[in-house]
């Protein structure tokens, strides 16, 4: 590609370039992580010049924070089979192939490592469960109605309860992620419920 | 403290040098994390010269290295009360009690942040664990032999369902570790556990 263009081209090209670029960050972050990661590689991972990368971010903190934000927005389907043993143990297993796939464990270990220190980083990972939770709650609700749990579960506490062994894995024990993971969570978080441990004391 | 110093002074102050250089670089990697500690900081920071801190490691990576595994002997006890359920309860809250210290928060942090992407460090958290389990084993043997757990119960699985919960808040929620959550956590492992749901299939 040559460097001259006319102005015009150069705005036709840039949602490409800039979709470029931040896959380029997300992939230098999953490879190498935030305390490696310079403008200098993503832009040669990316094939532009560093100064297209700073005429739209002003430092590497800028861009990780918008490589990330941008590719959170959470896919993870909410099942509804019309039972919570079912609907818990489908949630469990989308949740262990969203977290498991390639791209997502470059972002998840961004999220979690240094690049986790930038305020701005933190706010989308609050942000990023509090959404789950809260789309999540329904399943919970309905399973409460149909009498399967007992009378004040509380949601969050019962979502908890599902993704933790799955983080363990993911971020202390580096272990792979696979569906018995996903089996072994929905069975923890369905003894538990069943014996009444998440409705708040 | 002068700079000029017989030999057998400086080597009379090395091992206190050495700790304060440690320490320092603890202190670090828990306010700022890896990705920004410099040998320039952890000199500053221990009051030493920087030509002192390279004397004794060639770069960060290894002082960092040092500074964690150093940290790392692991001094949770594993209590011995006679039956299982006390036993779990103690265990529970000697390990958050453990992890939510400053000084093992930052260490905590900086292991799962990208200092854990050096092999040393990686290392040193595949043995930490490995070591807490192997420690941990008697505590479910004993309760086996008591009749108080399902005969072939695995203690690495139990015990993974008892820090799972202490490590998705330290480390992905940024939620308050507190007594409350250790019973919860050895609540759910209890139920999980007489369910039988840590026998490998």
């Amino acid at each position: 590609m040559s460097e001259k263009s006319t102005p015009a081209q150069r705005q036709a090209r840039g949602p490409r370039v800039q979709a470029a670029v931040l896959a380029a960050a997300r992939q230098e972050l999953a490879e190498s992580g935030f305390a490696a990661l310079t403008v200098d590689n993503v832009a040669r991972r990316a094939g532009v010049h560093k100064t297209t990368v700073y005429r739209r971010w002003k430092d590497r903190e800028t861009l990780v924070t918008d490589a990330l934000t941008e590719h959170l927005a959470d896919r993870i389907p909410i099942p509804d089979t019309g039972a919570f043993e079912s609907d818990l143990r489908a949630l469990a297993r989308a949740m262990v192939r969203s977290v498991s796939s390639i791209d997502e464990q470059g972002v998840t270990a961004a999220l979690y490592s240094d690049a986790g220190r930038l305020p701005e980083i933190a706010a989308v990972r609050q942000g990023l469960f509090a959404d789950r939770f809260r789309r999540a709650t329904p399943l919970v609700t309905r399973a409460v109605e149909r009498g399967e749990l007992p009378e004040g579960t509380d949601p969050a506490l019962l979502l908890k309860s599902l993704i933790a062994p799955v983080y363990l894995r993911l971020l202390v024990l580096s272990e792979p992620l696979d569906d018995a993971l996903a089996e072994h969570a929905a069975d923890l978080t369905l003894a538990a419920a069943r014996a009444g441990l998440f409705r708040p004391a």
